[in-house]
């Protein structure tokens, strides 16, 4: 594994490096297509994922229209988490926008990890707990936020999103026009 | 502590009696007043709270406007949780809207807690995942759901919230006038 990749999730997870490599010797590494469908809705989602290079998104499809819930890019993890943690059929598509490069974890090897060292079940909380905060600050943007605004915080905490991920998506995912989007990037002068 | 809160606690929590009292050894019992304040805007949250009776609603201020995040009622958990775990100031009121009698944890207590023994750790693990999922799904419901539909959801899945908290205060978190929920209460005869 690449060191920045160790790194970085060691910034994420506060564990030394003998157990970073029991941790890691659990994840396999798997290679998606663009296009490629890392989650299908209805089905079980078994993985837990963690991007090592690459793009995706999750999709809520609803009569016929779809619903973007998230963008992910690399060093973030990914998963249809409900469905992974309780074998649920998922709810959302998980979809790769570029080719991708994923570290994946199965529900078993995380149950083991669990079993093995409490250091690992702190990891899972810590990682909960963050991805708790994260989804209750998107409740809070959903909630106070006009889409100008919602631009402005993408483009100020996640300048590679607006780079990589088509414009048509980005609107979609702020749930605007096209059009308005533009205006809104000239507006704010990050065109 | 009553049996009832025993048992519903260690539905959510898989863990034995020994543990469980040795769990709610760290927590204390504290009454508040209808209109009183669990967490204030800007104060850091230093309680992670367990309703026993009462409810309570999360809200946050803009311009000042208010926008309700969150209805709690009895044997729910409650917090401003990024503050209380970040130890930053919160960035939300939660606000008494009847008499509450709340079980509350301090941070400390809570980090002796999963340093005594691995099984809180677990428990912190699956409180954590039960939120993240909790608020995934209203991230899915207010990008999906019109009113109406957020209105029938938590008429089936919470109908003591329906029934206790003031109808001005749901149409406000429904993000409707009260006549559009007096409206769609005709409707969907649940008046």
């Amino acid at each position: 594994m690449k060191p920045s990749i160790r790194k970085i999730i060691s910034g994420i997870i506060p564990i030394n490096e003998e157990y970073l490599d029991v941790f890691f010797s659990k994840f396999k590494v798997v290679s998606y297509k663009k296009g490629d469908y890392f989650v299908k809705e209805g089905q079980i989602s078994r993985y837990l994922g963690f991007i090592v290079k690459g793009s995706l998104m999750c999709v809520y499809n609803k009569d016929g229209k779809e619903y973007i819930d998230e963008f992910s890019l690399d060093n973030e993890f990914i998963s249809a988490y409900a469905s992974f943690i309780t074998g649920t059929p998922a709810d959302k598509d998980i979809i790769c926008l570029e080719d991708c490069e994923l570290l994946i974890l199965s529900y078993s090897n995380l149950q083991e990890l669990y079993a093995m060292d409490p250091v690992f079940e702190r990891t899972g909380r810590l990682i909960a707990e963050m991805l708790f905060i994260n989804w209750q600050q998107r409740v809070k943007s959903l909630l106070l936020d006009d889409a100008e605004t919602r631009y402005l915080k993408l483009a100020e905490n996640r300048p590679d999103l607006i780079q990589r991920v088509p414009q048509y998506l980005v609107a979609q995912y702020l749930r605007v026009s096209p059009e308005t989007l533009s205006r809104i990037r000239k507006n704010t002068s990050l065109q």
